[in-house]
């Protein structure tokens, strides 16, 4: 057995107690007399004590940073220690003895630049800023979870290599599939549309794919997107139902992280349902009142919402409405104004963190919405054939993990956030 | 809006009361004076009554089974109806109107082969049998989590496009990566040991690949892998986590799928704690003396396990210490006989559904593994690079969704429980 303990878990009831510890040497300190050991695991970080005359001594004094270990020892409360408690070694396993120096300091006090960072990621991944962003993330997607079961949705898994394009050619990873063309999804929006046109409710959490070509701090190739649809439904009951996600998200967060957000030294915003929302009509005034050159039919990207958010000034907002030619091709239109549609991004200061809508649900409808975008209703039958058997109305979102904890982290690159980030230069490790 | 009340919350207490309901027409009978509709929503099945002399006769009469429709009507209690109440139709809204005839029964009284069930999956996956399997598995996959998380697990998200093989060079699928050579991970193994050196426990559900050119009933080329690594622990540790996942697994399905273990007509098997345990070596021994011609070193396959099973009779059992030649190179030795593997899988009557092992902590040792199964560890450089600085003892396991959904459905094959299957030669839909 490696422990009996986590650290979390010493406490002076303990004080006297022999107990067994596991984890990584965090900090060492020889004070003569004495070896300081700054002890982490999962749950936290202690102090084990060893004395000069301890036979374990000559084991300690060699020890290096980030080396695993388990130890025995007994527990003293000792008020200067960090948790109150402090460990006295009597054995001391090394378990993987480190090399040193370290490439990079897990401590923190050294500070490294992105690409250091995610060249030894795994020691970066050690550091408590991104052990509190993991955490933070698994709460997360959890809290999405939750609120998704309690509104009767199932989690689905749809297939990730497709024989079309989703939503348009560009951008897709080709996949030689046992001798066949074949892709990855760029989203799992057709299937997830079928689906819902059986089980009503639905939702996924995975990996999609776009050959992003720029370098920025929001886009990554591989990405998890956290995908929602609803048959008889539309936007409104859609943005509703983000409302509560987002709710519950930032109050479950702020509970059960609340260690980890410290540990960030970051403020959640608050969220106040319902959600403001604005226009995408309203939205283009305010940008042209600003001095900004932008015409209906533009986008509005990230430097615009920088302009947008210092007028609005919420940390939440939704911008609906967008012109239909600017959505995809499975998007409504707006019943009185054709040249709209019944759609929506949810920002966040400046950066869209989801994008959803009604669906079209007329066969002959979406086959025209394809024609208009040069795009052929013959690569999308498998998909269409359906529209002939009863697809009810149905909307839905799709919501990116990585911006998303962006938000609930304060950090600013989505190559922070993930683990082992994919872009144009990134395919190692 | 679509609808004011799922079917299922139609009760006795809402006698003589408006609701509006919405969903597909599962079947229609015109009695002459009356036309009686049975809706199938998510939630289940309820009866519709339009009466000769109602306005929305007409459009009753011309329904076709699978269309899509909104009812607004009055609820009466009827003993006779399915939930002692039917609904009387004042309004009836066509939201998307089916071609007649389907090309699959949705009521199942025609049945279908597997075949002609994929092509038109859409009405397969709307069959009451269909929907009860995707329940279970979102229901499966939440318990699965639950335990995790109760163990201080937490989720994290490994990359799928990935530069050189995991396990060995076989079965991957090539992707082209901006020009670069890349591939399909077959599995997060590498990445989740690294997360595990960081994070200590782990865990993913994902999509994985193997270019599997065989057509069997337990083989898919892309398939949703269970996937959990631990630090500071060993196979023991692993093999008791899994006792809980799969207990709590099959007690939550139980509780929350009990109609839809009805609709399938199935019984889930019992699970006893602990699971038993038998040897690779004793495993091998049973099947010799059943005239099996098999020695130390093969592998036991699904017609072995058949044998076996026969003899042990018990629903779950763990096969362990297997061969180390026979596992991929991150296994682990065991100390007082290295030709064994601290390994095990774990067998649900013939069929394998979970795989895992200690895993080697030592670089030489990985080193060494690596070329004695003909890899070059030049290749896992981006890996081997991090047992120089503190990787603990850990042990993991995979466990494959869509075989685990076998145990839970009784269903034959993962064709049937995967929404939409990808093998050799099903790309679409």
């Amino acid at each position: 057995m490696y422990r009996t303990h986590f650290i979390s878990e010493l406490d002076s009831n303990l004080d006297g107690k022999e107990v067994r510890v596991a984890g990584w040497v965090h900090t060492i300190r020889n004070l003569g007399g004495k070896i300081f050991i700054l002890l982490r695991d999962k749950s936290g970080i202690g102090q084990i004590v060893v004395e000069k005359n301890s036979k374990v001594y000559e084991i300690a004094k060699d020890l290096t940073l980030e080396s695993a270990v388990s130890i025995l020892g007994v527990v003293k409360s000792d008020q200067r220690a960090p948790n109150g408690v402090e460990v006295h070694a009597k054995e001391i396993e090394v378990l993987s003895f480190a090399k040193s120096p370290l490439p990079l300091d897990v401590t923190g006090k050294v500070k490294a630049d992105i690409d250091t960072r995610l060249r030894e990621r795994l020691l970066d991944l050690r550091r408590l800023e991104m052990q509190a962003v993991l955490k933070i993330q698994s709460v997360a997607v959890k809290s999405f979870r939750n609120t998704l079961y309690k509104n009767g949705f199932i989690e689905v898994f749809t297939p990730k290599i497709i024989a079309s394009a989703t939503e348009g050619g560009a951008q897709l990873f080709p996949v030689v599939y046992f001798g066949k063309e074949a892709f990855l999804a760029q989203s799992p929006q057709l299937y997830k549309e079928l689906l819902a046109g059986a089980a009503e409710r639905v939702f996924e959490i995975a990996p999609a794919w776009r050959a992003e070509e720029s370098d920025t701090p929001y886009h990554l190739s591989e990405f998890i997107s956290m995908d929602v649809e609803m048959a008889f439904a539309d936007y409104n009951d859609v943005m509703k139902l983000i409302e509560e996600i987002i709710y519950n998200m930032v109050n479950d967060v702020k509970r059960e992280c609340s260690n980890e957000l410290k540990i960030l030294n970051y403020t959640l915003p608050n969220v106040k349902i319902p959600i403001n929302k604005i226009t995408y009509s309203d939205a283009i005034e305010i940008l042209k009142s600003k001095g900004l050159n932008i015409k209906f039919g533009d986008d509005i990207g990230t430097p615009e919402l920088r302009v947008l958010y210092n007028e609005i000034k919420e940390d939440l907002y939704f911008i609906i409405d967008w012109p239909w030619l600017s959505r995809p091709f499975y998007t409504k239109q707006k019943k009185d104004s054709p040249q709209l549609s019944e759609s929506f991004d949810l920002i966040f200061r400046w950066l869209e963190i989801a994008s959803g809508s009604s669906r079209n649900n007329v066969r002959e409808v979406l086959e025209n919405s394809l024609k208009v975008r040069g795009l052929n209703p013959e690569s999308f039958e498998f998909f269409l054939k359906w529209f002939d058997y009863g697809m009810p109305p149905h909307a839905g979102f799709g919501m990116g993990l990585a911006r998303l904890m962006l938000m609930l982290t304060g950090l600013q690159s989505v190559k922070e956030v993930v683990p082992f980030p994919r872009d144009k230069k990134r395919l190692v490790p």
